[in-house]
């Protein structure tokens, strides 16, 4: 069900960013707020950075975290094209469907790699469903703002 | 940890409500969107369905849906006053919190009440646990629209 809410999410989000042009990518969702672009790059990173949170292997694009993660928009550092950014994001989702579907059921009650292993027997709800669980809410909340772009 | 997701995200929009006056709830999240005032109202007639939905109980304030579910924002149609819509969201949330807690865990596997039981064989997953996943990110991404209030 957990995985299903996150496909949902992404399919939904997917058709958003498919029916916004890079110029309509490029406004603002909320005057003096983030654009389009710097949230599509946002969620790249942050999905990016799930493949070494689960233990899936390395980041892909660990060059966004600077400009997406640790800067706000419009910081004035050089960034990816809008198609690469497109282009990062489709892979980067692709890329976890496969790790998903290959974990067995009782692997996702496993540690994510974030948390100790002393600390995971304290706080055995830290493991890889959570982490599903929280950036669907995330993915979800910039969902919520991006609809702004549509016309 | 769907509950707990839900309490987060519960709490993290209280915060935002708190440290919003009735005035910034005035004002859109976007220009020509939803004003802050119709989203919690829009939340609270979400989140009162959700007890007949999950077979807690009647609605509390079934008058919310014609204004905040059947209506976009700026109808034209009487509402309630902002601090009476705070008091249903918190009215709201409290009952939905209790029923959470009083629950057994294979209770939510169970049906929500908008599956017909034949229905229900056939889509398992349409069961109470999976309807707090959905409004969890329904929330969120209200959530992520709200924050455009704060100065």
């Amino acid at each position: 069900m957990a995985l299903d809410a996150w496909d949902i999410n992404i399919v939904s989000i997917n058709k958003l960013f498919d029916n916004l042009t890079n110029e309509e990518l490029l406004q603002e969702v909320s005057p003096n707020r983030n654009r389009g672009v710097y949230i599509l790059g946002h969620l790249a990173a942050v999905h990016d950075r799930m493949l070494p949170l689960l233990d899936f292997g390395h980041q892909l694009y660990p060059f966004l975290n600077d400009v997406y993660l640790e800067h706000p928009d419009k910081s004035g550092l050089p960034t990816p094209t809008t198609d690469e950014l497109r282009e990062y994001w489709k892979t980067v989702n692709e890329k976890l469907h496969q790790h998903f579907n290959q974990l067995e059921p009782a692997e996702w009650f496993g540690r994510h790699t974030f948390i100790s292993e002393d600390d995971f027997v304290k706080e055995p709800q830290r493991n890889k469903l959570n982490v599903v669980l929280n950036r669907t809410n995330h993915l979800a909340s910039h969902r919520g703002q991006l609809v702004f772009l549509r016309k």
